[in-house]
């Protein structure tokens, strides 16, 4: 099994021929096209049904009453992976990547934005609202387009202007408040209320909580029903790690996991205000101005930032700064040692694993994972290595020399 | 199961209190955080094991000896989406999206790199090699940085800025080849034969089509073990449409399925050779000079042209070809009633689908399943709508206006 038995060699000039010998056959690739062959049987293919529920797969531990799922986007159920050469960069040998870009929209705000349109669904909103610069909003529009609703989406006048055009082509009706973030999201707020539409807005919708306590579920899953020792989590607003905990919690709750990992949330130095308060060991967080390129986790005010503050302390861990340098070379870190591609505010989890490592707050023997919350590819200015591609003639001595010159040949 | 019992509720203050009445508890939801509680049990978590497996499911079917897959990059098992917008827009009550935009770098590209790495992981390549202009350079960019491996990507100089960018992020060696891409092709092939490299150029490497091959099992076994009545896939160099054709004719080949799809193969108005030689009857296919914004299919030599042309005649199907105006309006279509952001090339399909319908290909009772091969989130520049924010100040009155002006309030 998963062994071909025979090879189709077919040539330029249209003429194919079997051939049993499966190397010599590979040989004639140059000139012809190969095309493997099996000794076919139906136990060839699996025959489990493949799951494909995603994050409905916790429906148990989601507030929805009995019924199909109509949402059409999958989401959740995404890889935890162990790349070897992130394991051999950081000095982890039990280092765990839990990819969130891979969500319909790139992060892991899709798992918030399908459950909450999901009741929508189910409840008969017409209309979806939230006020978001960035992920939020590109999820949602792109969620609403795909359930049927009508997205209604606050905006900062300085918004991003790739994802402005996302919004705007996934068809969401768009309002820039010319006063800034702050007044866009107390708008928004009164206009659900005055309107009637579904609030989207996170820390204050609590189905985005339920929703992101699934990636609890699916890590303890990965890990072959086990918890690990800490998990690492850019915090912005606060709900990725509150929800994270509530998971964590649940899973305690239900019997099936003993313990909590212990937390570590990760701020930018340049927006620190949660961060600032641990340290302070204070219970409320004073609100800062941010400057950070990490637009994900820039939020000077942090709705649930007492919350995160709890949960951190409850789990015994911690928070930590990293500076925007820091960012750009935990991304950097991040595709070229482990395949993945990720924002800013995305990579602030492999750059806080670092600093986590030199403050103490963490060991490099211990099982860690972190969570890489959204995609670089709607942030594509952020792919900056400062390398160049070699320029030659089609010509292979000139590739040789221009490679010795590189080198890496 | 499934329905919260009680909830916490936490005040701006801090205190928080315990409400059974859920719904009196998310009434709070305005002015307090609400978390909701569930009769916690161990049967609330599901006790089969996830499946993660993706293509790699179907390794029983691929070219691989025994041995643990070391591959780090999570590819395949994507969604097949029924998206009702879509059904109501094109009028095709039994049509699925098989939505290849989510693979680690958003193309169907990952599935042929996947296996190409994992065979170079194996046999000890420690260079991997590839001519391309776009989705196979990022994904071989990519996949070899996750794999450890050495990339070597050969592009013409006039390729795109944020594909380049993202294979040097990646660190991949990219060589500019001044003479354009067919002479970056010809060098590809040879520095990997003189340099001993993992040569993983699409139509030449037989691995690429064993991969590609895995879509269609996935997409049978998404139909509950059942064979579409038609797949329309967009068509470049060929082997997407041939790894298609494979996989179908394996199932039936292992006895588990009866009989072949249709297949619809779309090209672009400014690059059709393939489709102009079955329209000419003819076994041989052109080359032509390509014009179109869909660079994923402007092939004016495909390498796999003939073969392309054999399997769509075998299974009873045809080409289209749609214009790029077609091609931006299927980009918009799917973003804004299915929620998939696909690029041109991979928007394709949806084209396709509508001029095979026009000209008598397919019917709209029939049971279609259309491949969206590529994210538009490496080209968003395409993301282009035509429709503008409105702008208001922060205040309820002027949103009403400004809305009511808009004719969607």
């Amino acid at each position: 099994m998963g062994i071909p038995v025979a090879a189709t060699v077919t040539f330029e000039d249209g003429t194919s021929r079997c051939v049993d010998d499966v190397a010599q056959a590979l040989a004639l690739a140059d000139v012809a096209r190969v095309e493997l062959l099996y000794e076919y049987e139906p136990d060839l293919v699996p025959s489990q049904p493949l799951d494909q529920a995603g994050m409905w797969r916790y429906r148990d531990l989601l507030p929805l009453d009995p019924g199909p799922i109509t949402y059409p986007l999958p989401v959740g159920g995404t890889p935890l992976v162990a790349p070897p050469g992130l394991r051999q960069a950081s000095g982890c040998d039990h280092l765990w990547v839990k990819d969130e870009t891979r969500g319909p929209t790139g992060s892991n705000k899709d798992r918030a934005t399908a459950l909450v349109l999901e009741q929508a669904l189910r409840w008969g909103h017409e209309t979806v609202s939230c006020a978001s610069t960035g992920n939020v909003a590109v999820s949602l529009a792109v969620g609403a387009a795909a359930a049927g609703k009508r997205a209604v989406i606050f905006v900062p006048a300085d918004v991003e202007e790739i994802k402005l055009a996302l919004m705007l082509f996934a068809g969401a009706t768009v309002v820039k408040v010319r006063e800034g973030y702050v007044a866009a999201f107390r708008l928004s707020r009164e206009a659900a209320k005055a309107f009637g539409w579904c609030d989207r807005n996170t820390g204050v919708n609590p189905l985005t909580i339920e929703a992101k306590k699934t990636v609890a579920f699916e890590i303890w899953e990965q890990l072959g029903r086990t918890v690990p020792d800490a998990v690492v989590a850019p915090v912005g607003d606060g709900p990725t790690l509150c929800g994270l905990a509530k998971g964590f919690r649940e899973l305690i709750a239900c019997g099936v996991a003993e313990r909590m990992p212990r937390l570590i949330g990760v701020q930018a130095e340049g927006c620190q205000p949660i961060k600032r308060a641990w340290e302070a060991n204070a219970s409320r967080v004073e609100p800062v101005q941010p400057s950070t390129i990490a637009d994900g986790i820039a939020v000077g005010d942090p709705i649930s930032g007492a919350l995160a503050l709890r949960d951190v302390r409850q789990s015994g861990g911690g928070f930590v700064a990293v500076s925007d340098a820091e960012l750009l070379d935990a991304m950097r870190v991040l595709a070229t040692a482990a395949g993945v591609l990720a924002e800013p505010a995305g990579a602030a989890a492999y750059a806080g694993l670092l600093r986590a490592i030199e403050c103490g707050l963490l060991d490099r023997r211990e099982r860690v994972v972190i969570l890489v919350t959204g995609t670089l590819l709607k942030t594509p200015r952020f792919a900056r290595s400062g390398r160049v591609p070699v320029e030659v003639d089609a010509d292979l001595g000139a590739l040789e020399r221009a490679l010795a010159g590189l080198g890496t040949n």
